[in-house]
């Protein structure tokens, strides 16, 4: 599979690196805004060995309808800003080329036009693209919607500094109509992300807890994301949608006889 | 709903109490082997306010059919032992009385005779029988499916005087295609019992953790089993087949716009 | 050691059953306002074997004075209420009774009251009279003194019906100097009781974390309590100063050689 | 406070940056075995400002003694190997220059030439120099000794490739006197490493709990040991033993009236 990166910040360049590991996948083209300090390909900028070309691209260099001519991937992965998309969103349309943007906001007019975009290919944004939460979500409506009668709650802690409340938490919490401000924030240290959803029942608890352990952890998902989407329809997806399939359920038939030890 | 509880031990007494409590279920008796020590109702017996008629019955005092032909029921919860299950099996089962059994083994004569049971009603046999644990193992598997990849720890936490593995961690190892003995066994004071599942990735972990905060945890568990089997057909089942259809699988297709904070 | 009980409600009943079960301990007899349904000994009425006397008194048969001459202790159990110590604390201080309180909260009379007896008695008060919350006060001091620029959150997690914020986490709270307003309460099913104290350092996080498993907690640390205040002068005490002398100071003096692992 | 620093590779690096980023401590320079790709200052090398000369020194090219006769430090932090403190041990010894050495173990012949070299100078060596694992140690100790009747388990949870048993772990149980082989070892994804000691009660767990965010954890205990040892006499030191007096026991005297909610 052939990728093209948008974005060489923070989260960009652990994404690269995850990608240039994968065997199964070429990174050919890394787009960064300007050309600023470091040329040639990601692979010898971030130390990584790779086969991967990952040519450092500059965006006011070459257009993208040029760069995805010339050096065609089957999708783009977008871990810029909220601008990024203009640069290759419209080529990326008229080519038929999927799009996986981890991009934390749009406003309307951006959102219009990523619309119209998925009309012509496949188009998946999750601000948060982890499989880790996003399966908590899926996992988390599924017990609710078997016990609705358990009282939820939701706590996230991050490091100190981050004066807002976790979006991710928002969406867990509006995903299974809580209110967002009873999200319980813990501002701590150098806490990375950790988000946990209680159900609590008269004699049980169950606490769904997911923890990132480092900035990369969009990296899986962000690859997750574009292997599945290649082979979907045209769309705007998110990355629940994908997960969604694997909640897969089965006629509930009688199981053969389990053994002495066979039922849980 | 008319239900009938077989066993009045520790948890068969917990199970009682919290029927009594339901507005929609009518405990019409309970069983026990002998007539030892009190009389009358399950109600005054257990100091419960209930409009429940919760008759105290001896097993051998009475039969099953005769019983099953007096006080009818819907279903059977059998919370008591190994040998419970002769007194009533055979009655249920002519009766078409659908039978809820969270007995913790059974050999395999037994096993064959609930086979043959299971052909005329229905039958829901899960030692583990609360619906967090069920839930867990399925979710479980729902992310081993998406996250082939990522490795799977069991840890099992219980009081000090357990001396055996958790036959529940047992069947979580088994249910995902780990070593139970790799499991990892706490033995601590009074923990009543706390199973976790971690999975970890190269980036993030996602633990699935179930508490359990007294023994009664296994009543609603046993109830929803009852409300759930009584419409399906004839045969043997796992609580895990009565939650699967909660992990419903929507065809993949593309979203209505999601706002500007509409992704996760 | 000769203890007597005042209080028979759900705390009071699982203190004296626990109390009952101590070798090295009499429970002489348990003390309730009036003699209503079941008499004779504690013993009997919890179904709990022992050979402590255990008598059940009634507050409005036989005052504390005279009780206590005839059935002398060394120590008073208190799990009543607020106008409990009224029946008795004239009398124990008097005799130099030692005087273990548990009761949530004291008004200004009743405090003066308290004071006055601690001149010629040992008085302990605590309403979380638990060994674990109380070690995990001085632990976090303790850490709060070595790092004095960690972060420092405070979670409760109680029952759904429990409506303030905990006491417990509110004296946590303003040990440590924190803003009581900033405690992370959730409500959540039938949890008992959890407390957790979390530092937040730049790299690192440690965590001090309390679960009762039962409303019985508090039946260790009281026994502990009385068997240390009996050896203390006159005075009044919380759990606190029990516990203190245990964080004990040597002096830094250099080590004898660690060996190849010797350091940790 | 004037630093020095051996090592320069995973740790080292992370170590030098942090104590660059102190406004007290001046980082005059950092010795590698030779110099290898990068020269000039440790503060340009990683991208740090910082105001400390940070001169990255080759093993190879200087002695020890001149290297601190002509750029002079108050401590010397080692995160080296074990052939590092060969370098720099016995100039230091003779200069009365305080060493904190965190390398992970030393065979016999080195640990003689180290108990030498504390009788002229300040010597503290512990394998984890993490403040929190070792108020951990001091803590549960401390616990133990209050309520030496409870049970104790430790967990430890690293990254799957780490083979053997946390060291760390280790040294807790051996602190605790409890067999190393009842650790539970967890290995999955990409865990940095967590520790936890467990007491259980009847009725109440303590959890002591330390996670390691990033590998850079050691970097501010090592700066806490460095700037305390430079105030003790010489002699050999554990961390331990620079967190024990912060463990402070007061007599047990009387408290004033706590209030109406004065008491926890």
């Amino acid at each position: 599979m052939r990728i093209g990166l948008i974005g060489f910040g923070r989260a960009g360049r652990a994404v690269a690196a995850l990608l240039m590991q994968q065997d199964d996948v070429s990174l050919e083209w890394v787009v960064r805004r300007t050309s600023h300090g470091g040329h040639g390909s990601a692979s010898s900028m971030l130390g990584v060995e790779s086969s991967s070309p990952a040519r450092m691209i500059s965006a006011d260099c070459v257009t993208a309808a040029a760069l995805l001519d010339r050096h065609p991937v089957d999708a783009i992965i977008d871990f810029s800003s909220q601008s990024g998309i203009d640069y290759y969103g419209e080529a990326a349309a008229d080519r038929g080329v999927a799009i996986v943007c981890a991009v934390s906001a749009f406003d309307e007019c951006a959102l219009a036009r990523i619309e119209r975009w998925s009309l012509t290919t496949r188009v998946l944004w999750s601000p948060n693209i982890t499989i880790g939460i996003n399966f908590m979500l899926l996992a988390a409506k599924t017990l609710q919607a078997i016990a609705p009668w358990a009282d939820i709650e939701i706590m996230e802690e991050h490091f100190k500094a981050k004066p807002e409340v976790s979006g991710t938490a928002i969406r867990l919490a509006t995903g299974l109509d809580q209110d967002p401000r009873d999200i319980k924030t813990v501002r701590a240290g150098g806490i990375i992300g950790t988000h946990e959803v209680l159900f609590g029942f008269p004699y049980q608890t169950v606490r769904l807890r997911h923890e990132s352990l480092a900035r990369e952890a969009f990296g899986d998902g962000a690859l997750f994301a574009a292997q599945h989407i290649v082979n979907l329809p045209c769309g705007l997806y998110r990355m629940e949608d994908i997960l969604l399939p694997y909640f897969s359920s089965d006629a509930v038939t009688p199981r053969e006889p389990a053994g002495a030890s066979g039922a849980i």
